[in-house]
């Protein structure tokens, strides 16, 4: 469990297998070639500017993005076509029209009450209105047609909008589990995107684009029909969830949590490690059928000297956390092996959060 | 619920009111006083230079903090007395040297195998052995008097071992509600350190000191029999989490989230902020009594010029939260004088979570 081979690593650090990362890199990057549709990979999964470069190598040119900060960030370091994924929030309009100088930025707004404070840039932008295909948390309700259609037309009228389109975020499909229960989501999606789509009046109807996408259905699926974007993000590390649904296996997870054993019980059959809620975040994965039905954390993955093998240690994962520590169920005779200063490799139940939670990182390639 | 008078906080900021902070640090420092024990403030909590300030002017000159990082931080900005209240990490044993150079460092152990660790030490530290009276996260369970009696008198018989103490977390009283099952956890967890401390053989028996105390039995309780020092941390800001269990009132609460509006739906009583996971963590108060039965990651609070009134706001609580979403549960009639862009006050579940999480802070007083 001792990856000795990285003594430099001492308190809890995200690993992450380069390797992987490039491979599910490209493979979305092919798939989307295949399928006649734009890649624009969601950013805030990974929020770095190294990282990024591996997407531009792929040849990826556009983004998305989930706040102002990481639009900002990504834009100084060097990428132009930006979209804002989320609904834009007014406070923020000053900077947001500075950023539409500097670089071809996409907005997203579910309201009508966004026209008025679009009125006020003075650069030119692109603006999709999200819509709620069945996910329930933002964007105006698929049914609601012709209230997107005029939307859309208000917005394509206004002085600085080039053009116009609609944002979809099926997140449900991260209840589904298996490919018929994604499959299924996907299908929903795209019919009620179609109906909305052909509410659309002129003239926006005769230019408009559809951005849509999750990593679950992208993964997944093969073809994407009426979207002219794909816009995933998680697929980069993928993580517990996503291997638990299907949307990938356990040899495409590119993201880990080091984690120093500190304690150790076998006689409640535990260790704990100095990695709590403030590495790993405390989203969860909870199955009936596995982890005992208790949330887990963080799944212990068999370590190598080059990082870790695809493969779970059975019994092995982390049901509880405080703010620094992890507790870690784990078989007794494993225990045994363990001792304290030990590093644990835990694929995390949510990549995106372990990421975002974390400044220690480390990439590696086992090739290198 | 628009603090107008900010118009310079336009994404989610933690908002730090500094004259309820500085009570609540002043209100535990008289206790202490009072107690006659020594307070140790645990600073994981705040992470913050500033906010350290705030107690050494109440009088603080020893703290506690839960990563070698914190306790480095700490250092440089010139505290001298510094407990690391989580079992050390062998890997860290350099650094850690290092900083018992500089200052006067105290160590926590839990296991035999940490003495050979603590024997490379060139630097005077002392030592505490964790005791774990219930709570059952880390620590010697304390029917084990002999074993942390025997682990007593190796640590003091090290080289470099000044003195040796026991250190408690009760955290197990983050579970109880009201002031009789605060105190009955308090009164377990005092008769049982009480037993493990009469167990303790000489030489340790007669220099051996206790920490112990969290912050809802120091809120709440106000003798330590049997304790030296007091380590609360929470306290500082206090939270949604201690308001329920009674550790603390609602005009205690010195640290809210500012959230932007992004969204509105009338018809399912809902708004959406920009302050997700990332902001919040997703630590959650779950009550049988109180929002719907659903989980509550935070409480919308009535704000006013100078900050917030000290009183929730009825039926407006965030009940999901996705990487950068928050959904805000919100009466209609409420919703209807919300527009995009308004600022809510919430209150989170877990506010050292929050204060970890986030990097945008402002502190404020309404007496400025």
């Amino acid at each position: 469990m001792n990856p000795l081979c990285w003594p430099h690593i001492t308190s809890a650090t995200v690993l992450i297998d380069s390797d992987r990362a490039k491979r599910n890199i490209q493979r979305m990057q092919d798939k989307a070639v295949a399928a006649g549709v734009i890649l624009r990979p969601h950013f805030k999964t990974h929020q770095s500017v190294d990282i990024g470069r591996w997407f531009r190598d792929s040849g990826t040119h556009q983004i998305a993005v989930s706040s102002l900060k990481m639009a900002q960030q990504f834009e100084r370091a060097g990428w132009r076509n930006i979209m804002l994924a989320i609904p834009i929030n007014p406070r923020e309009l000053a900077a947001i029209n500075r950023l539409a100088g500097e670089c071809h930025l996409t907005l997203a707004i579910e309201h009508e009450d966004a026209l008025l404070a679009l009125q006020t840039l003075s650069h030119p932008i692109d603006i999709v209105i999200e819509v709620d295909a069945g996910y329930g948390r933002t964007g105006i309700d698929w049914r609601q047609g012709n209230r997107i259609s005029d939307l859309a037309n208000a917005a394509l009228a206004l002085r600085h909008v080039r053009r116009v389109g609609l944002m979809l975020h099926a997140g449900n499909s991260y209840q589904a589990s298996g490919d018929d229960a994604i499959a299924a989501v996907h299908q929903q999606s795209l019919e009620r995107l179609s109906h909305v789509r052909q509410t659309i009046a002129a003239p926006a109807q005769a230019q408009l684009f559809v951005s849509a996408g999750d990593t679950p259905t992208c993964s997944r699926m093969s073809s994407f029909p009426g979207v002219d974007e794909i816009r995933p993000g998680n697929y980069v590390f993928y993580d517990l969830q996503q291997q638990h649904i299907g949307a990938c296996d356990w040899d495409d997870i590119a993201l880990t949590l080091a984690c120093p054993v500190i304690a150790r019980y076998p006689e409640r059959n535990e260790v704990v490690v100095h990695a709590g809620a403030v590495h790993f975040s405390k989203d969860y994965l909870l199955s009936s059928e596995r982890f005992d039905g208790r949330p887990c954390y963080g799944q212990v993955m068999r370590s190598s000297a080059a990082g870790w093998y695809p493969e779970p240690v059975a019994g092995a994962y982390v049901h509880s956390l405080s703010q620094e520590h992890g507790k870690v169920r784990m078989p007794a005779e494993l225990i045994a092996r363990t001792k304290l200063g030990d590093m644990l490799v835990i694929a995390p139940a949510h990549s995106c959060l372990t990421m975002a939670a974390m400044s220690d990182v480390v990439m590696f390639s086992a090739k290198a």
